[in-house]
Formats: structure tokens, C-alpha cells, sequence
């Protein structure tokens, strides 16, 4: 029984700073690195992934839309080329920093919008499968289960690992309960570290409606620029080591 | 008998159209690609990248401030770890999308007022040469002989080539003569051509005051985003052809 | 009988020049100014309006996403008050600069994918309608005539002229045939300048599907990032000129 | 007796925060607002003058180079003419937006780097004057006394607020101690307290040398990006109250 942690972290920029990264990292297993275009610049890149090879921490490219304003959460409507265009650009500069300090990239994790429209959008979905492929194929895809980017990136002929939360209500069909409607988030920690557990060795989620869904899990999502965020990885990390299961990355 | 002929290229951004790069590919040897900061999106990047290619033009990476509006031209004072941090994360990008193109980053060039303001200050010097060494210590770097940056890149172990201006006044010093006084540019082609081969040849250049001064060249500058920038590179390569040079980059 | 005929200007960015738009100035009775989200920067802005001015056009803020990459092309999902907030600070910047320029500014007309997006969309377009209003409750906002847009902005007190496309084919529900569509370009100039003043005379246009359709357009529009905008702009204003339509912006 | 108490606020972008401006603003005379230059959105623009507004807050712009990673810290090297439109269009933004919010614009006051390089230069502290009169020659310019700055703008007809800074040492010519010196900054509380009043009352400042400097100070600089920025203006509003002095803004 085995399963990653991941955290979105170097999402600072210039003078402003987002999340405790030096706390959140010592719990993880590995961390998807912010690329420029929705959050962190190219000093807090460096610094993030030094740490994550102190820490032993997998390094992952977390690539966005470009809107740093809206910290890549505002759907846009790309060409697919252009699409797959930034994120290979994303992609080479992560992996290119991380390779001046001695780390080989581990995995690409599309970052708030372009992740949720990569999950739906076929063609969107294709395009990023296509530059993360063009890279190099040993990457790892981070996406929902049963989504169109899983589906595109085993296309293509990349590994897959299937992204849960634990702190996240979730639907029959999968889906993840809308921030706006009850049982969307999960705040009491024992009831997080459960569910967690549930993802990592029965391989289900207790859906809202009370029945129980299979789910492919294979890495579990921290939200690095949320308060608790240290305090929530601590938790499962602490959390699933009492019950054996071994956290790790997808590769490691 | 050998020289490079080189381009800056890939400075086309979004809807905006700079320099007629595949004209002037045609004759050049090598091209510094911009990675975004003075001009170049992850698009035009990859197109520009594909085409030399095609061409069997060597690709390198065309470094900057982050000034989109002054394209780059324009000093701007960071401290060395944050040049150092830019530069890598742009050789970073460049060489990430050349190598999703099965194309081998070979050189570094800074851009403008990065490239002027390296070859005079020692400590932003250092500073590029640390961050092209840290990603590949087999890249040359592209500095004008005898400056901080050549100098800077040798200690650090890099190999530099000497960069020359067949269409640029010198100055005793070896410094280029400022645009605004008489004789900073050579508008001739057949003394462009005859100025190229001089520094190819003989590796000396006529000064302005009438000397002759000894210059290591190895690699000739065509500014891609000038007007007659294609006819002008194609004149060199005939010149230099016709004299029996080799036109061919540094590590070819 | 008088008609607008506006162009979109200011659109050049740093070492970037797009469009002529000293020859289309010209022809046109207004101008609709890019504020440096989609196109324009400080200096473009100030130089335009001065020229606008010098030639006895009305200025108008052109705002956009801010997307300068994608030209303003690209839907983004804003919320509501963070385009109004876009919106606003746009106005204010180009009628800031108008102001020192001794220029009042005139009109508000939406660029690219946020025009589209406000012309259906009623929330955005009362979100555009609240900007505009909180600026400066005298200004035209130019919509599509039986938009969304043009309904907010009149709901909320504001005069609305009606924008036409002579050079568009269009559609029985008076929306624009998609560019993909057989009829979607008018390219004879002749016939453009006759559809031209059927809009402003007859107030209609003709159908793709054969029929008419009565339609209120108080402003023509000519692209100014297009090649030939000067020269259809010249025949637009000829064409109407012989036929004793008044050329001339709406609060004119 | 009079003096103005001063800080920047409107720092904050998209996602993230810096400085509690509403803590801050509830001590202050004034308000600098970011323009979104070197920080700041629009959002976070109309939000702050909100609320200056409603707490009686006299509102400025801090127009800055555009330098979002740098806080608009670093120098650039701007031709006059360039640095003039920048400064012009962010004054037009934030007046605009001001304007919206049923504010009339009081003051500018150049951010960082331009601030600092307006200081001691003469050609950029004129096209920053030119700016300001050129929109509004009822406009205070926030100054260094004896600077480039207040010289040049009261050469062009604008009225000057001398500005100083209470936690900072001076030396003898009136420029501050450099922070990497001793007795650049005065961290204990009351001593502050005593310098402002030593400004505001005999508008004289002791020198890190022992001696006593005349100087002209208007209004004192709070910095709102700074840990107990709040606490600071709460002391010094409360120091100056109890001597008397009255608390407010320059035109007020």
C-alpha cells in the first residue's frame, strides 16, 4: 500500500509570499513548482525545488494559464497549440532549474484552471498530454481519475497517477462537490486523515449522497496556499504512516 | 579559416511581428533565441526553434532584463543572484523547448542592456556565467572579447566566443564607437563584407581613429530585427564563402 | 442622415507597431484608444491621442482583458466586479492621458473577446455599463446594436451607439457570420461601401440568407490592426461623403 | 502647527496580500495608492480608495517603474520622455478610479527606485513634473527636500510637500543614513515619536553626526509594507496629537 503527497508550492512572487513551503515540505512526498505564469518568479522557483532535493521531496512542473492576477483560476479560451505551447515552455523551465540543481523532474501537474479544463476539454486535454510527451515520456501526468487529461496522457503513452482530496466532498459520477454547496470541504482533520486512508487502501470515496465510489488514487492533494496547509500534511502524513502505508511518489 | 554568423531571432511576441527570421535563417550559422523577457512567446519560441532546425542552424538562448516594453534595451539594476536566477530560468526554457524540438542548446547570449551592462560589470558577469554553468558546462558563451563577461565565463570554465560587429565603428579599446557619434555604423555592404573578413582572417579590425586593432572574433552579429537584416546576412555568408571562410558555429 | 466611422488605434507596444494608424486617423470621425491590456502602452496612448486630437477626432478607451499575448482575443472568465474594476481603470487611464492632452474623452467600446463576451453575456455587460457609468455618465458606449451590452448600458442611464460591420456578412438575428462561414468577409470594396450606406441611410442590411434586416447603427467599425484599413477607411468616408451622409462622431 | 502623516497602501495583487492598509489608514492624513506598477490591481486600487474615502483619507498615486517582481525597487534607465507617459498614465489611472469613487486626486508621490532616482536626477524629475502638471497643476508632488524632485516641480509651477522620514537617520546634506549603516534605522518607538516632533514643531532633524539639520518637512512617510506599520502610525498620530500638532493633509 502505497500513495503520494503532493503540495502546489513556490507560488510566491517578488515581494509577496504565499504559504509556509519550508513547513509543508516536510510532509509530502513530492511538490507540483509554481512556473512564472500564475505564481512564482525565477529565484522562488530555484529556492523551492533546493529545498525539495534537501528534503528529498519528488519535483514536479505546475503550469498555468498566464494570470497572475488571477493566480490561474480564470478559465481562458487558448488555440490548443497555443495551449500546449506554454505548458511545454512551463515545463522546460522547471525542469531546466531543477536540473542546475541536481534534480530530474518527476511529474507535470497543470495548475487551478487549465487543470479543471484539461479535465473535461478533450482537446485541451490532448494538448497538454502532447507537451508533457514532446518532453520527455518518463513524466508522470498528475489528473482526476476517469478525467479526459488521464484518458489523453495514457493516450499518448504516459504514466498516469490519479489525484484525490481527502478534504473535498466528492459526487457520484466523481466529481468533485462545488465549493458553494454543502459537503464540498472536509474541515475536521480525523475525518480528512479517514478518508484519506480509505482513497490509499480500499481504493474508494464516500460519496455526498452516502454511497461508496471506486477511485484510483495515487496521489493526494495538499493546497499549499491554504492556512493549515503544514498542520493538514502533517496530519496525513502522520496519519498514514500508523496504518502502513508507505508515502512516496509516483516514481520513487 | 572559420566564423560563426549569428542572429537574434524568435523576438516576435503575440500578434506582433519583429524581423523576417526564416529570410535571415537562410544564411546564418547560428541564432540566439529569445526566451520571452525582451520579446519571444513559448510559441513563437518553438516555431523559431523547429525552423533552424529544419536549417541545421545551431540554436542558443537569448537571455534578458524582464522589460517587454523597453524590448529589453533598457539597464535595469538587479542584484547578481536575481540576474543569475533570470538567466538560468530563460536558458532553462530555451533549451527545454529546443530539446522537445530533438534539438541540443548550444550557446548563450545575453540580450541588450544584460549583454552590455555583463561585459562591463564584473559581478553581473560572474552572475550569468554561474547560471550558464550550472545548467551546462558544454554552452558557449557569447561576449564581446576582452569583456568582463568573457572573462567571467573562461574562469568559470566555460567556453566563450569572441563576438564581432562587421557593421559597427570600433574604438581604440576595443568598444564599440556610441550611435550617436560619427562613424558608429557602417551602412556599406561591400565595407561590411570586407570588415567581416578582416576580422576573420586576419582577426584585427580597422579602428576609427585609422589604427588596426587585434580582435578575437569568433562569431559575426546580425541584428534580426533590423530593416534589410536578411539581405545583409545574406552578403556576409557570400563574402565570407567566396574568401574560402567557413561559416559554421562555435562547436559545429 | 450621419454615421460614426470609428477605428480601433493605439494598438502598437514598445519596439511592436501594429497598424497606420496616422492614414486611418484620416478618414474616421472617432477612434477607439487601446489601453495597454490587449495592445498600447504609456507612451503609444499619449502619441495617439495627441495625433486624434490634432486631427479633430474623438477619442474613446478601447479595454480589454488583460491579455497581451492573445491581442484581447481570448475569453477569460471574470468575475463580474473584476471587469468592472478592469474596465474602470482602462477608462481612467486613457481619459486621464486624453485630459493632459486637452482631450475629453468621448466613448467606451470593449475590445475583442470581452466586446463578444458583453454583447451576450448581462452580467458582464452590466458589469462594463457600472464602469462606465461610475466614470462618466455623458459617455457613448458602442455595442452591438440588441446586445446585452447595449440594453445594460441603456438600462443604466447611458447612450449606446449601435456599431455596424460593413465589411461582415451577417446573419438573420443580426449577429455576425462565424469566420469559418461562407459570406463571412466582404472583400470588394464597392460593395462594402454600398452596405456601408445602406446601413446609414436605410438603417438595414442585408441579410446572407437573402432577406433584410432593419438594423441601428450609429458607428461603422474599421479594424486598424487589418492590412488596408487606411484605404477602406479613405473609401468608407468617400462613398458616404458622395451620398451626403454626415460623417461624424456621436456627441459630435 | 501642521504636518501630514503618510503611507503607502494599495500594495497588495490578485492573490496576495501585503499590508494592513485598514489598520493603517485609521492614523494617517494621506494615502499614496499603487497604480499597479509595481503593485496593486485595479480592484485592489477602488477597494483602497474606498476606504480612504470613507476614513477622510486625503488619496495620492505612487506611480512606480514597471517592475511588479522588483516592488518597483530596482533602477531602470528610462528616456524622459518614457518615464513622463508612465507616470502620467498611472496618475490618470488612480485619479480616475478616485474619481469613480467620488474622490478628487491630492497628491503624487513617485514609488522606490523612481522616487529615489528623482531625488538626484534632473531629467527624470522633470518629466515627472511634467506629468503631474500636466494633468492637474493643483497637485502636490511629494518630495525629499532640496531635491531634483521638489526643485524641478516647483520650477514648473507645483506646489511641493517636503517629505521625511521619522525612523530613518540622516546625515549631515540631508540624504538618509544607508541602511547598511549604522543608525539608519530608529526602532524604538518613542524616539521616533520625539524625531517627527522635532520635524513637524522646530522643522529641524538631529544628524547621525550629533549635529542639527533644518529641514522642511511636510508630510511623514509611514511605510505600509512594513510590520508595525499600523502600530507606528497609531504612536506617531497619538505623539503629534498630544503636541498639538495637527494631523493632515497637505491641501486639506
Amino acid at each position: 500500500m502505497r500513495v503520494d503527497l503532493n503540495a502546489d508550492v513556490g507560488e510566491s512572487f517578488g515581494p509577496y509570499t504565499i504559504g509556509d513551503d519550508a513547513a509543508v515540505m516536510r510532509s509530502v512526498s513530492s511538490v507540483s513548482v509554481a512556473a512564472g505564469f500564475h505564481g512564482g518568479d525565477p529565484s522562488v522557483m530555484r529556492r523551492t525545488i533546493a529545498l525539495a532535493r534537501d528534503l528529498g521531496v519528488a519535483v514536479g512542473a505546475h503550469p498555468s494559464f498566464a494570470d497572475l492576477q488571477g493566480f490561474g483560476r480564470r478559465e481562458m479560451q487558448l488555440a490548443p497549440k497555443d495551449a500546449e505551447d506554454i505548458v511545454l515552455y512551463q515545463i522546460a523551465a522547471v525542469a531546466g532549474v531543477a536540473h542546475a540543481e541536481g534534480v530530474r523532474l518527476a511529474h507535470v501537474k497543470p495548475h487551478g484552471a487549465l487543470y479543471n479544463m484539461a479535465a473535461r476539454d478533450r482537446e485541451l486535454a490532448e494538448a497538454v498530454a502532447r507537451a508533457v510527451f514532446a518532453f520527455d515520456r518518463e513524466l508522470f501526468v498528475y489528473a482526476p481519475p476517469r478525467s479526459a487529461l488521464a484518458s489523453a496522457a495514457r493516450a499518448i503513452g504516459l504514466r498516469v497517477a490519479g489525484e484525490g482530496f481527502a478534504d473535498r466532498g466528492y459526487r457520484h459520477d466523481g466529481s468533485l462537490v462545488p465549493r458553494n454547496e454543502p459537503g464540498a470541504v472536509i474541515a475536521n482533520v480525523e475525518e480528512v486523515v479517514t478518508r484519506a486512508l480509505q482513497m490509499a487502501v480500499e481504493r474508494t470515496v464516500a460519496v455526498v449522497d452516502g454511497s461508496t465510489l471506486t477511485i484510483d488514487v495515487d496521489t493526494l492533494c495538499i493546497h499549499g496556499d491554504t492556512p493549515g496547509a503544514s498542520a493538514m500534511a502533517a496530519w496525513l502524513r502522520a496519519g498514514l504512516a500508523s496504518a502502513d502505508v508507505d508515502v512516496r511518489a509516483p516514481g520513487a
